[in-house]
């Protein structure tokens, strides 16, 4: 851990603080970084622009893969105050970025009533016995969509 | 199952059918309804707009809670032509929508090459073992925003 991966922490704190201290959401920030420097900043939003997604990663990793014109965060490298939740790991699981530092983790979210966990949990539960209830529907229908896809030649693949 | 929830579905599948055709995305669908009506609608747009985070229901849960002013989709039900990846179940469980159906599930997905399963998967994965590598630094330098946040009065908890 270098003094400038010190460095690109401290100001994902500093988003966090800054977020918090602005009331845009919960206490959280991350930033990108490619080739030693920040692509993109973020910090979470949901309260402030009603956006249940607007998590510190997630800000951060929409706004890297504008910059880029890419929707895979090649050769990136994620800085995030506190470790992601199940939303955020699974964005990034879809950008790849190569690398993610955290700092706080999800036990110390749910100390501050941030519970992480039941998310974590849930998705360990079986789809028929989750707290919000799944049904499956019409699942015969939705596969014809599939079949074209699965056939379509000019078809982008990620 | 009413024939009303399976107008719902359709306009999911129907919604997959046209951003695949219109090379939006990937080919899922999704759509919000409140009160028997649907009030948002979405479909993949990652490849088009260069937004890993683009998914259906993704797309379809930001653009209700604009419509409701709110970052909560209470008293909704979620149509999604395919189970949500976990990326989209953790959004589904910040934005506590009442109910989703869904008609595809991960294996049918995996079928056409969108390996959602993978992602499960790695959440299970310790995250010192993850294939996307994962360190922890400036713990106690985070936490101090933590500590504000728990006492700050003025805050929107959710």
């Amino acid at each position: 851990m270098s003094i400038k991966n010190n460095n690109f922490m401290r100001r994902a704190i500093a988003l966090a603080k800054h977020g918090m201290e602005n009331n845009a959401g919960g206490p959280f920030g991350a930033v990108v970084v490619k080739e030693g420097k920040i692509i993109s900043e973020g910090f979470n939003r949901v309260t402030s622009k009603n956006d249940p997604t607007a998590h510190a990663e997630i800000v951060a990793i929409r706004k890297a893969c504008e910059k880029l014109n890419s929707f895979q965060l090649t050769g990136c490298t994620i800085y995030t105050s506190c470790e992601p939740c199940p939303m955020c790991l699974g964005a990034i699981y879809w950008a790849r970025p190569d690398k993610v530092y955290y700092a706080c983790n999800r036990v110390d979210a749910a100390e501050i009533e941030f519970d992480d966990q039941f998310i974590y949990n849930e998705l360990d539960v079986s789809i028929e016995n989750r707290q919000i209830k799944f049904d499956q529907v019409l699942r015969e229908e939705a596969l014809e969509v599939f079949k074209v896809w699965i056939q379509k030649n000019d078809k982008t693949e990620y």
